[in-house]
């Protein structure tokens, strides 16, 4: 969670909501995402989006069953769905969002039966920073 | 509708399951897609997101107000997810998905209280043709 904090910061310096995400296989990282929609003119370049896309290619196939994405808040329903799509292991994120959140709020997709794959989902770890981080970007954007 | 259910047929003939999208803005076709999460090692490549990705690049922004997406099958929750995020002005698909889909189905997301945006939505627009390129592709692999 570490590297998916220090992404997150980084996206806020560069002016995004900052969030990010990193994907472990078997004990590495290999692949990290900062979301940035803004910066790349992408509207799915969330930072789970983008560390699963990354992972994907850089380990050469579209499922990723044996890793694991930590992510700095709860992921949206996008990319709730990206992470069943990649058979994702195991979830970690950090601060829960309450307002866009689609895992323990709104559509709580994992739970629904035409969810096709549920990872173990372990939320909380790191949640003060990342909460931290996210109320200082919003109170200098005021 | 006709340009993307070209390409679903298209994404059927490459081996892919046959799902095909267009984005139009301004009464012209901006950027189409073609489901292909295996031969692009890409579990976020669904046709819509591939659409919208060539969309926001081809337009240089992350904001879609001004555009519609046109969708050979009923959006799942990544998908949807990321049609809010894009700001889709409407929403045309074709056949409907029990199994996956996120709009009629499922977590019903355009309907959900966190859901920020919602498109007009307009079901069943070649839902035949859409419906008749899944059957005779699963049928293929049986």
């Amino acid at each position: 969670m570490r590297a998916a904090l220090d992404a997150a910061a980084a996206a806020g310096v560069a002016g995004e909501v900052p969030v990010g995400a990193v994907v472990v296989h078997r004990g590495t990282i290999v692949a990290t995402g900062a979301n940035a929609p803004r910066a790349t003119c992408d509207p799915t370049a969330h930072a789970e989006i983008v560390a699963i896309r990354a992972a994907a290619a850089a380990l050469g196939r579209d499922r990723l069953e044996d890793c694991d994405l930590w992510v700095t808040l709860e992921p949206c329903a996008m990319c709730a769905g990206a992470i069943a799509h990649a058979r994702i292991a195991r979830l970690y994120y950090a601060a829960p969002d309450p307002k866009g959140g689609a895992v323990e709020h709104g559509p709580r997709f994992f739970g629904q039966s035409t969810c096709h794959h549920r990872p173990e989902i372990y939320p909380g770890i790191g949640e003060g920073e990342a909460a931290a981080l996210l109320r200082a970007f919003f109170a200098g954007r005021r």
